[in-house]
């Protein structure tokens, strides 16, 4: 993994094809082999701004499996309240900014982690954002962090990208059709009954992208994703002889699928009014939840999902239940990948 | 140890009397040689959907001095909230289901610990319970999360049982009474504020049936222990020479007795009408308090408790303090006999 | 370091100026040395009172860079309300004495840090005293801990002193100043929205002391420190050929200085009464930010601080960013003392 060492993970868009693919090829490796000294006596700071199951335990194992160790805080809970603007006078709320914190943590730790992302709440609570969907996706701490960091960032979910779940699900794909090119790939929209993140469907689309497979994004109208990550991944795909559509054809998009990758997000067109896209959505409910139906005029397909996941909301129970349901191998490759990421970031792998 | 890998740590009962024994021998040589990499890069992560002390340091210690590490969760603050049931249309507050988390986990981690019990609570705050006792002592969660889990689950307090405190508990007899057949064990009831779990009682009056011992449970009318709980305990008991009564009068229980173990419990009469146990429990507190004059009728007791306790409300400083009070003896024993635990159920001891 | 091992660090008061200048020396070479098996298996138990990133981070990662582990616990929020009052009948808000806690953590764990300071808050917060100046500054939480406990109690900040700041403050000098005795350093105080702890400019200023520096203690009328610890740290300075003298000259202190070190503190005046204290401090605002036209009156100072600070409140962006500010390598400082502390009294080096 050469070129990759002290480099941040901020978007597998920061990162060519081969090296995306180089990262999963070690999470399998390491997956195969286990045990190890790659991360021995490295410390990774993670900071999680919102909840986490499968981010946090999955670095977490990553760390300590390979002899390493992680420290997790919780930002405005644990600690003090960060500030990122440029010359701002300190009399409100924030008492600590980046410009001290990422260096600062940067000589205590060998790795930053940062899940910060407005959408992601617990239970029922709803959301309230600070700004439009472009403002956000800018992901401006998490970009001040990198900027002002002397080790690597890593991006545990950003408003924009969750790159750790991307290569997650490229390892498992990978697993299961060692050649995904030309393979089609479905990522489908699905009802929830709040407004989530984009970050989640824009990492998947470009894993599937990355691996050139055909990738069919389904989604009603009203919830297409973010038009440069779609361009991205289209042109990320025909590189490697793959293709990317999008569609509101229930029916077509499932035809002959052999990956069905289901998600909830929120409508950028509605970004903030999440009352009115709730009403919106509304009718969409019954027919968009993936079913033994639907999954039975698919090519025999596996079913995927990042997890959490509403059952009988999301996806039936008869769905993920079913043979074809890989959504535990899915996120146990979390571990593999995030100690891809230590390791190969950590300069601890040739 | 053989034939304890993998499975399942819920309450001593599902384990032969010579099983847990063997465990109690497992901590004590444990305790002996101290270093070891017993548990070398293997990982806990402990759910605690509720507060604890000893119990969380003592399981993060024995996995870290052993060569592992521990990912202390706290459930509904910094994750999802969880769900149970079978077969829900999960669009309410709840986001992730045991179906996908326990086995999740399973691969992330070697052991997955659990404390959810709903009478425990921080300071005064006063518990609220969601439903009646027989359908609590089900432990519901905590049994579906063992259903699907592929490591062991290991019950750090549930409603009905904990049995890592049991071990304790009988380690530290063990260590002062090498054959404790027949020795009088008196488990006293103490008045309280609040109304605490039965659980702790349950896994002390099992500990010392399964060393044989003769057993006095000491309480006031209406606060018997569960009677399943009782039999249980008596078979064991009888099987090892010991014996299982009940009683209500003070001073023939404390008459010769060698081990005095206090714990306030609530009523399983009054569960959930807390108010009315708290009127009816007052003129109770004078007399139920273990205090030096109780003391010195016993046959030189040593004193036990699980802690945390109030000090002059179950306990008289003057007993706590004395030579006889062996507390923190008792809590030293939660690390030894949880890497005793850990150990066995990972197949690291033969 | 002999003489160390198995002492508390409440205070650097309680050791002699050659046992701390032996710990900076100590954290020098382990921060040349960096990789050895220093804390090999041992454990901390790090109890947070109040929020922290530096402190806790740096002791974590002192921990595991050294083979060790820590665990951080944040009391009445992960645990039981404490108690520390002697002969206390405790049937109100606390559920456990310290004097359980402190041995019962003794012997899970090697070490137990505290942090407990009640002028710590998070954003602009208010913080609300429990008693007068006099009053917390015996810290008695911290010294009953201290008393019951079997292990080394380090102080990670009370009322009265941070030490582990103090000995982090002392390394940074050391590495610009190989001989700091007679150089000229200036504690100044700052304005800032709240009334901040003097337990760090306490030990800031026994630092300097300890290093035999001319140390000027720049501070508004009504601002002083505590006469008690101005005293001590006079005869410390003095022992070591330096000085300590106290002002409100803005201009000569500055003058001829080489290092100057900022800190925002509350008035013992007006301890308690904190609106009171913000409306008399507010024409101080303009006159007392360490600024470009200040540092240019020195002798090519380096600026310190302790981290979080308020920029341009506190500190203008032109000071803090400049070749002279060295907050970072100050803040990076503690992982090395933090790492030499618990060497030191860990008995594990010599």
């Amino acid at each position: 993994m050469t070129g990759l060492q002290g480099r941040h993970f901020l978007s597998t868009l920061d990162f060519s094809v081969d090296e995306v693919t180089g990262l999963v090829d070690l999470a399998l490796d390491l997956k195969r082999s286990r045990r190890s000294a790659a991360l021995e006596r490295m410390v990774s700071v993670l900071l999680f701004f919102n909840p986490s199951v499968r981010t946090r335990v999955s670095c977490e194992a990553a760390m300590v499996r390979y002899g390493g160790s992680a420290i997790t805080i919780q930002p405005g809970k644990d600690t003090w309240n960060f500030e990122a603007g440029e010359g701002v006078v300190m009399d409100g709320n924030t008492q600590e900014h980046v410009r001290e914190l990422a260096p600062v943590l940067s000589r205590m730790a060998n790795f930053i982690g940062i899940r910060k992302c407005e959408l992601i709440t617990v239970g029922n609570d709803k959301a309230t954002v600070t700004g439009s969907y472009p403002e956000l996706a800018r992901d401006f701490f998490m970009h001040r962090l990198a900027e002002f960091s002397e080790v690597p960032v890593i991006n545990l979910e950003s408003n924009r990208f969750h790159p750790m779940q991307g290569l997650a699900d490229m390892a498992t794909m990978r697993e299961r059709f060692p050649e995904p090119r030309g393979t089609k790939y479905v990522l489908t929209w699905a009802w929830h009954p709040k407004s989530l993140p984009v970050a989640t469907p824009h990492s998947q689309l470009l894993s599937a992208a990355d691996l050139g497979m055909d990738v069919t994004v389904l989604r009603p109208e009203g919830w297409s994703l973010e038009p440069a990550v779609l361009a991205a991944a289209r042109a990320r795909a025909e590189s490697r002889g793959g293709s990317v559509r999008e569609t509101d054809d229930i029916a077509a998009a499932y035809r002959g699928a052999k990956v069905v990758c289901a998600k909830a997000w929120g409508s950028l067109d509605y970004y903030g009014r999440f009352d009115e896209e709730v009403r919106r959505k509304q009718p969409l409910r019954a027919d968009w939840i993936v079913d033994e139906a639907k999954m039975a005029r698919t090519d025999d397909a596996i079913f995927m999902h990042c997890l959490p996941v509403r059952r009988n909301v999301v996806v039936a129970d008869g769905v993920l239940d079913s043979r074809r349901g890989v959504v535990v191998d899915e996120a146990e490759n979390r571990v593999w990948t995030a100690a891809a990421v230590f390791a190969a970031l950590g300069g601890r792998v040739r």
